[in-house]
């Protein structure tokens, strides 16, 4: 009986199972525990979850599959995780660049922001920054504006992963007339999109400064009875740092947490200036820092100490932050290269922040830091079928010694060929296949009209 | 009779004079002394030069032309200027990053080039540096190694500008067992090629560190008999500097003029630890500096005195360095974007290296920097015709409020469309065109396998 048992199981085990499909890649980076990296790899979907990784000719013997991918010129890794942006103002893209951050805020920003800013607004700049962001092999964004449910129905209709931040704000703002206005807005998001595949649903205080104690807590409340997390702006300037201390005789991140903002699932966004209490603190709540190299040092707003944080094992991801003036791009990649330069100009140690700690940060690390690791940011059974792959038939690939290395000190951007969210293909050999491309540049230089037209007047 | 003349000369006006060719753009960037920007501009090229610089519609009517480049989404401006490389090192690409600068040289970089270091590597690996370069948008580059006349013959076969530095050392080299030797080597090198319209031969001393007064002294009479350019390093670390006032009681810049060799066409890469007293001397003496911001910063050199440079009148330049660890690619357009926010984050000024002030770095200054700007760095009449344009019908270039900030905090490598040198053609809708991708490509992946053995040995 038992030896019946075992051929009828060996049989199973010699028909090969049917998947969706199959990637095959000269290099497969799984970003798993032991960081394998496997040479001729592949990886096989499932309803749009990872059925399988290994090398090619094991996986293409186990398993069949109704779409087959070959990349044998290829990087297949983990989808980037841009883990704080504002998309919507990629219609404000280098609106006022190389000026001081209040005049940038006050003469800039909020005046178009007020004028301008309107569901059709965020839908249509989100869009177009999925666009951006899915040609540079971003899957995953964790954003923060106003009108979210319309940024949140772009990234669904881009077919990208987002985590969509509703702000709440301690002043009238295009979508609420006071932060109670917000925390309502912000509910009504949440139970329309509570249960969607693709997006998280977040409640997004801005910052310390922009919202009373009343408002804080009434965010950390809705996240928590929703169970969705909570996005801010921590410690990004040497101000915010400053006045709190003067104000409440605590750092940015000790006050909050005295307001029990930490209690529960919290994505903190730059933390610049975080002391090694407050970091340990952090640690200890479970919070998530996404740091955004570039908007740092555009702003001028300092360096963060991340070599720090990652010593002391915590979660940090990376971020664009918005392209009005802090950037101005989505560009993952440049982050990845940003971070790791940054942290050795910092440090004055070129070990600091090696390649693979860089590409943690943009893949398994981010999930982390975002709370989402147990779905994405690593090639692993079970996991959402989020990936992309990288070219490396272009001159600035070749040679090629170390593939950690090449990704983040040469490869770009546009070095990334495809594009694949829960299984599905959004960007095939550099080109967005779903989207209507002429559509929305045409609605973006209609905003650009109108916005330049606004800040005349 | 008076008036039979005047006649003449406006029928000589009215009919079109012939030109080779005409480049429309939505907007020209002239980087002339008014950073004049035409919007629906056009450049005219005759005999390699630039015949008129305009609007379309003035030069469409004066000048007649061979053929027409029209380019209504996009920016047309002058070639980028790569003011410091080691271009054949594209070979040595990414191995060995996030080490130790003691260690990349002694472990990796000295031993790889020993034991790899040919006139074939010298050539193969600069036509492969040249590919990624024309398609970047870099038109003239400043280069730095060994076999340099084979470098010369690659960039001469390529289509690009170069000065070409022909390296002096203290110790054995892969071309030269002595200094002396290779200022032999260096002298048959400018008589081939003193009289080329696209190369122009240097004299390179390595460094103060690795030269004596002698080889120095040398370098700097051989550069001035022939009337060519000394290229050195100067002033890169902080040991550098340290050494020098240790054991000469000056700063290497000092000391190099101690030995006279700022007394004649001098151009400097990093000057990372420039005093004050170091600036104004460079400047009296017309030396003009390579900054390098990747490399400064993925070597932790330390942060250029760049703001203060500039503000000083300095001519300042932007360099890639060379890939294998310093950086690791040819992308000049991310050195414009990182020099600004260097900047910015070094001094904690927001204001600090404006994006037009980056795009004079990469074009007016950096030819000034280099000694050339009475050929390239603008756009104006009678100018080599080296230029660029840059794609707008990107994602990433949507909207548009000013043009600078787009170059500079924008746009990618990638979004070179074309580019240009003494009027011909090198690359064609982001295509080069004259290039042999596939050789250069199975050239490189033969050295990979090569180098990779002899590290292994």
């Amino acid at each position: 009986m038992r030896r019946i048992w075992i051929s009828l199981l060996l049989l199973a085990a010699a028909r090969a199972e049917s998947v969706d499909a199959i990637w095959t890649a000269r290099w497969v980076v799984t970003e798993n525990a032991h960081r394998d990296v496997i040479e001729n790899g592949a990886v096989a979907i499932a309803n749009g979850r990872i059925a399988a990784v290994g090398p090619r000719a094991e996986i293409t013997r186990r398993y069949q599959a109704r779409q087959t991918f070959s990349r044998p010129e290829a990087i297949l890794m983990p989808g980037l995780i841009n883990a704080h942006t504002h998309a919507a103002m990629s219609l404000l893209r280098g609106i006022a660049d190389d000026v001081k951050l209040e005049d940038w805020l006050s003469r800039y920003i909020f005046p178009a922001e007020a004028k301008n800013v309107s569901p059709d607004f965020v839908y249509w700049g989100t869009r177009l920054a999925c666009l951006e962001m899915m040609r540079a092999g971003v899957t995953t964004l964790v954003d923060m504006y106003y009108f979210e449910d319309r940024a949140a129905d772009a990234v669904k209709q881009a077919g990208l992963r987002g985590v969509m931040g509703e702000t709440i704000i301690g002043m009238k703002s295009p979508d609420s007339a006071t932060p109670a206005d917000a925390l309502r807005f912000t509910e009504r998001f949440i139970e329309r999109f509570r249960n969607d595949p693709l997006i998280t649903p977040a409640v997004a205080p801005h910052a310390l400064y922009t919202n009373t104690p009343e408002s804080l807590r009434g965010s950390r409340a809705l996240a928590n009875r929703y169970r969705v997390p909570l996005v801010i702006h921590l410690a990004e300037t040497r101000t915010e740092d400053q006045t709190s201390r003067a104000k409440y005789g605590l750092s940015p991140a000790r006050y909050l947490d005295y307001l029990g903002v930490w209690n529960g699932w919290s994505i903190a966004a730059h933390g610049v200036w975080l002391d090694a209490a407050d970091r340990s603190l952090l640690k200890r709540r479970g919070a998530g820092i996404a740091h955004c190299p570039s908007s740092n040092m555009k702003l001028a707003s300092g360096i963060a100490p991340v070599t720090a944080m990652l010593a002391e094992g915590m979660n940090v991801g990376l971020g664009t932050d918005g392209p009005a003036g802090s950037n101005n791009d989505f560009d993952l990649m440049e982050e990845m290269n940003l971070a790791a330069d940054l942290q050795k100009a910092a440090t004055g140690d070129p070990r600091s922040l090696p390649a693979a700690q860089a590409v943690d940060m943009a893949t398994i690390l981010g999930a982390k830091a975002i709370g989402m690791d147990g779905q994405i940011g690593s090639l692993e059974p079970g996991k959402r079928a989020d990936l992309i792959t990288l070219r490396l038939d272009v001159p600035n690939a070749i040679p090629l010694y170390h593939v950690y290395s090449q990704i983040v000190y040469a490869l770009k951007a546009s070095d990334v060929e495809d594009t694949v969210v829960e299984g599905l293909l959004l960007v095939e050999h550099g080109r967005a296949l779903r989207e209507d491309t002429s559509a929305i540049y045409a609605k973006a230089l209609q905003y650009q009209n109108q916005i330049s037209s606004s800040l005349k007047q």
